[in-house]
């Protein structure tokens, strides 16, 4: 992409109404605009890094075996109503009449409808196991929306639901997403620990929270730093096979949040030198919760006896939209945003420092070419801000590496490579530049 | 994909409610189900096909020179006050209070939200010209909604809008849209056909709408024949360039709606021999409307002359759900769904006639394996159905290419491959199945 055919509107101020570093980040760097209270609009650099967080929830989500569809915004309140979750659920859910008076909501999870698309189609124990997920906006009426993306009333969200006939096989499948999970962050570039939480209005009697560790964190937590070191599972991961074992050596190392910390027992099991006390972002959270939807709204199979049961269900959230903001909490210095490789807007970015000077054209041309030809998202500033300007737009927007191609260099045949990540330069001859981005 | 493993609620019998032939195969093939009133949730298999839809749109729009962003379903309802749209659209527009009262809307459209981002960011001619879209969900509270995903409440759109200095550079917006457009509908295996439109409430002098022919179509349309023969731009068209000719080329030809059909221009201008009154279905509209927007909600940028004026807009709506159910019209038979090859949500369809017998299962296995190695969707059927209830199943969800696997041909180490567009088959040798798929 050409930065002068891009629309990136950079603001030179920092916004006044941000109150933590993701929000200021996300303003100044034309990723997001404010609506109305917690609605945003997505510019392109801020939904680049929403659909490639987008996509990795949907490759390890599909590795995992669930199966993806997409139910809609908006859904009847009768249907909350079976479940009991209408008057429940109180002011956060934003109810709606249409036209002929009929009572609607934006929906803020889909426990209700998916159980409903269930309980229409599935008849036998033959169908299951089955984990339906979808990934849609949703909407929470937030008494005060606040920390942009990372508390917003409109927010996208990957919700899967499972089905199992018992509990040994709910809990097989919610390992499954355990692990689809682990795999998921990582992706990203993050350190997201599991904690065992509470289940509040979603139910059930198991549940765990998935963390990213920053200073800037909405919450404390209290960790074993041997939970740091623990092995990511690898592609190679078999989800039909036992994954009990990655789930238990990572649920045994003590690590929990405020809510449900546990002093005396953190203190017997923790030698003092490894109790890390820091703070993180929820962004994901799974849930175990019995037949608490399949028995009030008759989702029923028969089993292997013939006999109608209630299926056993868990649910399984992504913050999506809210990940662009912890990724950022997590990954961010003075000068702007580092990005993870894999959630970076642009992976490169290639900075002509003498626009309309033939060499610095001819090279950043050249580069900008052959990178794009190779697949590699790659930004190139062909405008005509002055140097300066330009170095703090890239440190500002984060791209993991910076292509510098000045006169100065290209006298000798050199551009110059810096990585965004720790701030470390090279000078490669201008027909190695490519070669170097794509090692 | 295996079918034991995936999500296909095949209905057997034909639902009542649904009067047009695509509502009824969208609901006989597990595509969608009905949450609302006009609200689908969209089925594995129809979520397929609605995401390869969009793919090719998002495509035809970058490589037209537009910029994705993406808008938030939910708008202030001021935002409407200040173009003095939100008196004047009536019942169709789904109005929404939050807890605190504050009166939104969600969004049926995106003119007055698309021209508040643009004033709060561009100053000058320097940054224009620019076009913006997006894909997102959008509702319209229709007083009768009907035709399944034709006419839903809640569809998914991709709106773009174009801002130039000038008439003559919205005009140049216009047309690199008409060619997008061109390509989009061709890609996906359709004749759409640019007809001269009315604005409606969008506003502005001049607009096209782009129809599909369909007999079950919902409006009339009269066509000089010669239309269907025009060429359709190729990957090379040169967007920068002047387009003029092929928009003359496709414009010149009659063809018109019944809402604005000419009678006597259609006798005068076309031979009898080349009139075709048919039926056709809307897929897409383009409109160019001057300052409607800009003047009312200050979309101001100064000009070479350092005057400050309005910009000059168009906006260009492609109705990405609706296409679902248009491309079905198009395309289909009495046994069901006859997909062109670029949206099918899966190209190939493997039924397994023996499943459990060794030979037929290695064969199957065979071909799934190789198939999806080198990327091509394939459902594997490898359920206990018998033979008849597979093919029925093949050719109600309607993959391109069905390749029957049975215990007599593999005696002779052939297998069948039928192609569901024109019903041909051939039988090939197990060997060179895949090769034949791949041709």
């Amino acid at each position: 992409m050409r930065l002068s055919r891009f629309f990136l509107p950079i603001l030179k101020e920092t916004p006044k109404e941000a109150e933590i570093v993701s929000h200021r980040l996300m303003l100044r760097a034309g990723m997001i605009r404010q609506e109305a209270a917690g609605i945003y609009a997505w510019l392109p650099l801020g939904l680049r890094v929403l659909k490639k967080i987008e996509a990795i929830v949907r490759e390890e989500q599909n590795r995992a075996g669930a199966i993806e569809l997409l139910m809609p915004t908006l859904q009847l309140a009768d249907l909350w109503r079976e479940s009991g979750r209408y008057d429940a659920y109180g002011p956060e859910m934003l109810r709606i009449q249409d036209r002929h008076k009929r009572e609607l909501l934006y929906g803020p999870t889909n426990e209700e409808m998916i159980t409903e698309i269930f309980r229409g189609y599935i008849r036998s124990y033959k169908s299951l196991p089955l984990n339906l997920y979808h990934i849609q906006w949703k909407f929470r009426d937030e008494q005060r929306p606040r920390f942009g993306v990372m508390r917003g009333r409109e927010f996208l969200m990957k919700d899967a639901y499972s089905f199992d006939i018992d509990e040994a096989g709910a809990r097989r499948s919610y390992n499954r997403m355990f692990v689809a999970y682990l795999r998921t962050f990582a992706r990203m570039g993050l350190k997201a620990i599991p904690m065992r939480a509470e289940t509040g209005p979603i139910g059930g009697d198991l549940s765990h929270e998935f963390i990213v560790l920053a200073e800037t964190g909405e919450s404390g937590v209290y960790i074993d730093k041997d939970v740091l070191d623990l092995p990511i599972p690898g592609t190679e991961v078999d989800y039909d096979g036992d994954l009990t074992p990655i789930v238990r050596q990572w649920t045994t190392a003590y690590a929990a949040t405020e809510d449900v910390h546990d002093g005396p027992r953190y203190e017997r099991e923790v030698p003092e030198e490894r109790r890390v006390h820091t703070r993180g972002i929820e962004v994901g959270q799974i849930f175990y919760f019995g037949t608490k939807y399949s028995e009030s709204m008759k989702a029923l199979v028969t089993g292997t006896d013939g006999v109608e049961q209630p299926i056993h269900g868990g649910s399984y959230g992504v913050g999506v939209s809210r990940l662009v903001g912890a990724i950022i909490e997590a990954c961010h210095d003075e000068a702007g945003i580092k990005w993870p490789e894999a959630v970076a807007p642009f992976t490169v970015a290639i900075l002509n420092l003498k626009q309309g000077a033939s060499d610095t054209d001819e090279a950043c041309e050249r580069i900008y070419r052959e990178l794009s030809a190779r697949g590699v998202d790659v930004l190139y500033d062909d405008t005509d801000q002055r140097a300066g300007a330009k170095f703090a737009t890239a440190d500002l927007i984060g791209s993991p590496w910076q292509v510098m191609v000045g006169p100065k260099g290209l006298a000798e045949g050199k551009v110059e490579i810096k990585r965004r990540g720790d701030g470390s330069r090279e000078n490669v001859a201008l027909e190695d530049a490519v070669a170097r981005l794509m090692a």
